[in-house]
């Protein structure tokens, strides 16, 4: 990023961006953004503006970024690090004001702040009243290269982005590197032009447990989950990386692009008209679904769901592979190996929400990949991605990309930080000091999983007439594969009871994309006052669960399927 | 089966057949094969005599049974059977002499014998001198109405099969319902004009350590498999559930039949000079493989296999999808549910082995699954299916039929025993008293596993000069999937160690065929005499191994994935 364009931006009323600390291992850099102006960036390689009929509110922040994506969630990854524990030590987080006016410092303009943007320069951000020097940070740490995005700006946009980074530890750790103020008129001037990214987000229905409310994150009851075999679309469970972007479905249009096609747009009309409407049951899982379990074992970093970050809808819209033929895709093509999907929710930077499919899952006739419009037979909810996101059945949620604005079809994946530093697994070995994320594929089709949904965790249970436990869970696989038998036991594998399906599709494996609804009626010994319920499945590869989670511990804390184990008493 | 028939069978020279005592759960009957000559049998339904072309040395045992198989190794299930135990308890097996002339006894005819054959005029088997009236154990036993098939008739056709059943425990069981002597010249009549089924069997390799003789069933030693990438053919694991036949390459002719094709018939020559030859490179595993190490958690019925029950091979042949096509059959062609395989290896009464695989595998443009003439660019060997078996990838070995004689395009499954009685997983609780195999699908693709080759159990092991052993070992995922990461740990999983890969083909999941081998070299610390070795898998869907048997204990010992666990001495 130049000097020149930063001085630029410093007088636009437009703050210049800067994302958050991030340690992570450099990503892999696609071009430099270039100004046009606050609504007209654009990028040299193949992150190309999407133009008009989309509605960008997030375009307000400017982009001035020299790496793919803005890390999310970055200084979540952050607290395992040796290095920060040793500044925590050093700095008691209770006693740092970070970013209040601290008198005897000097004092800087924003154009001031903007010269310190490369490494000889020195690199300068600012937050609040606060300008830093964080050079240090950048050398001293594996990926704070990282940081560069930020430099000579104001950290606030994407804090407001990403509200999970406004904490006392992350706070300490900034005020580590003060060396002055920022003038007092340009810190009132860039705070009154924030706007909060988040004011528009739709309504949620109550029941929601938010995990993280900016962005959006939320599960329902667990025990609502096995109510019926379709959740109902305002209680499925929410994964939004970004704000929800508002889309005008009049002037959206899907652009699909990349080797072997000729680049199409296409408008919502042209999608609901011209190819056939297709229809397919599908749960749709987060890859962190149960993460909250596997922390328990030993810290990992996420968003802290319960067993409830998956529902099970049905999706109608139009199958990938027809919109790809249209576009002239033909099969086997030389050098196609994935399909992107960009969003149209973007961060502070204006860098999509990517994902990538490979090729195989995308032109496979019977994969059922579609371009949904439709979520339980209503035009899809804004949280689910209205007006058109991807479902990728038996895969991984995070790339049934929602609020879809492009479709690349390229010979690599997305090169989004979702798809490559992000979602993957490892050995429970790999902590973040030796993660490599070349080293692990991005996580596609998922494994088997299971859990209990009722009674839950310290629930007082009745007992049937006849001394028995009413059981209800779900349990599901990816690849399409279906669930053949679900074991429930009561006295830690001794006893395995099978339990009996009240919800399941007909079709069939490998195109068994629905999950499956079981009951089990567990006989209990008289006068046990507490059980630990234990549960597994088994799908049509006969692939089951593994016991624990000790073994399948990852870093990240995704792919949470050891055996779902809840813990009740018996009411007397 | 009328006992006019049975009368006219007591008079040919060929004796009849009585099938072993099997107490599982009865069988769909098929209809009931009628008497032509010795050579001629029909079935009444879809057991068509496949006529000339075909060697059916074992059609010297006629048949006429009522049910659709002759259940293998049926004395092998009924080891576990309560009744019998307590039968044993009553009867020491040292003291009995099955078979033996008894002097007092009344003596009997084979004509005689013949007319014993429903229940109503009680059921009566002969043995040697032996005759026994079995009517109880038909009306105590679940499954009892198999011997059904023996009425009336000699127990040594299918002994000869099954040399396994032969042993003290089975012996003693039928001395319980002696009831006279076989007429004297009768005796060596029928004992003359015996013939072992397996006296033409091929040579096999001095290296391979059988499972069971009589069929041939036999694995490598353990260390040999991480060798090469490609398993030497003579070295692959054989497992046969019938006598090797005896195949003219010249007469051989594969039929095609069934719903939605034109019956037609290939030979050896059509099929390798009319399709496209298609060559892949294939795991090929047994569903029991490693089920020594479950039998050690509870004893489970079947060959006691090694780890080595898996090779992995080139094979070449022609697609089953270009077969299918040329007979005209039509992708989604209306109620073609399973594609049936039927082998050209027979039993005693004349049924072919058989399997069948989902007609969404045998139809899957890439599925690959081949009519294999070649294993490792040579034609088949004779223990492999020689001219022609089935490779069904990603698919338990029972399915990829070797001696392939028929095709049957059907609606249901192969009503083969194997298919239905056989090669199923249940839960752990499911013993022989309550299993009910309609309630399992019949195993297809299967679970991810992986295995130490080298070192093996007990072994001496130098460490490397830093300290480190060298661990090498297979894995493989059903379905397409492939190996993604290998885990080992020598401290029961405190510190796992990713594997790196020194085999592994470059196709994509879910077309992924072959194995993968791996190595491992792991920090042992110093003076320390002994190490537990575990390894686990991980595969492109993220689905890993259960860590122990416990839980997925199954009666059959099939599904063997729990983490494979070796226990070595370091030489000092």
């Amino acid at each position: 990023m130049s000097k020149r364009l930063h001085c630029m931006l410093s007088r636009t009323r437009i703050p210049v961006p800067v994302p958050c600390l991030l340690h992570q291992r450099p990503q892999t850099v696609l071009g430099v953004w270039s100004y046009g102006s606050s609504r007209e960036f654009k990028h040299d390689s193949n992150q190309q503006d999407r133009g008009s009929g989309h509605n960008r509110r997030y375009l307000t922040y400017a982009a001035l970024v020299t790496g793919t994506t803005l890390a999310s969630l970055c200084i979540y990854y952050y607290a395992g690090d040796r290095k920060k524990r040793a500044l925590l030590a050093a700095s008691p987080t209770s006693m740092v004001q970070t970013g209040q006016l601290k008198e005897g410092l000097p004092i800087y303009t924003l154009a001031e702040v903007a010269e310190h943007a490369t490494k000889p320069d020195r690199i300068w951000v600012t937050y609040g009243h606060g300008v830093y020097d964080i050079t240090e940070f950048v050398d001293q740490h594996p990926g704070g290269d990282k940081i560069l995005m930020a430099a000579g700006g104001s950290l606030e946009p994407f804090w407001l982005l990403y509200a999970v980074h406004k904490n006392p530890t992350v706070l300490a750790m900034l005020e580590q590197w003060r060396i002055g103020n920022l003038k007092e008129e340009e810190v009132s001037h860039l705070l009154s032009n924030m706007e909060d990214p988040y004011s528009q987000e739709p309504r949620r229905h109550p029941a929601l447990k938010p995990a993280s409310v900016k962005p959006y994150n939320a599960e329902p009851p667990l025990e609502l989950l096995t109510e019926s075999f379709i959740t109902p679309s305002d209680l499925f469970y929410v994964r939004n990386h970004l704000p929800v972007p508002e889309v005008d479905p009049d002037t959206y249009n899907l652009e699909i692009e990349g080797i072997g096609v000729k680049s199409i747009s296409l408008s919502l009309h042209d999608l609901k008209t011209k190819f056939p409407k297709h229809t397919l049951t599908a749960a749709v899982q987060c890859a962190g679904n149960r993460r909250s379990e596997m922390s328990k074992v030993k810290s990992v970093k996420g968003l802290s769901w319960g067993p409830a970050a998956i529902g099970n809808a049905t999706w109608s819209g139009v199958r990938l592979y027809d919109v790809l033929k249209a576009a002239g895709l033909e099969d086997d093509h030389p050098g196609v190996e994935h399909i992107q999907f960009e969003g149209l929710d973007t961060d502070a930077a204006n860098v999509p929400y990517g994902a990538s499919i490979p090729i195989e899952k995308a032109m496979d006739p019977k994969g059922d990949v579609i371009l949904a419009y439709e979520m339980n037979g209503e035009p899809l909810p804004k949280d689910h991605g209205f007006p058109i996101r991807v479902i990728a059945p038996g895969v991984v949620g995070a790339r049934s990309v929602k609020w879809l604005g492009r479709i690349l079809v390229s010979e690599e994946e997305s090169t989004s930080h979702w798809q490559r530093n992000d979602y993957k697994g490892f050995s429970p070995s790999v902590d973040w000091d030796t993660v490599d994320f070349t080293k692990s594929p991005a996580i596609q089709e998922l494994p088997i999983t299971s859990a209990i949904c009722d009674p839950v965790q310290g629930d007082n249970v009745t007992l049937t007439p006849d001394g028995k436990m009413v059981v209800r869970g779900y349990a599901w696989s990816g690849a399409g594969q279906k669930i053949v038998r679900v074991d429930v036991t009561a006295d830690r594998g001794e006893t395995w009871h099978v339990a009996y399906f009240t919800g399941q599709d007909k079709t069939k494996p490998p195109h068994h994309w629905a999950w499956t609804l079981w009951k089990a009626e567990i006989p209990i010994p008289a006068g046990q006052k507490q059980v630990e319920l234990w549960c597994k499945a088994v799908d049509s590869c006969y692939n089951t669960q593994p016991e624990k989670f000790d073994n399948i511990w990852n870093l990240r804390g995704v792919l949470n399927t050891a055996y779902h184990r809840v813990r009740v008493n018996i009411k007397t």
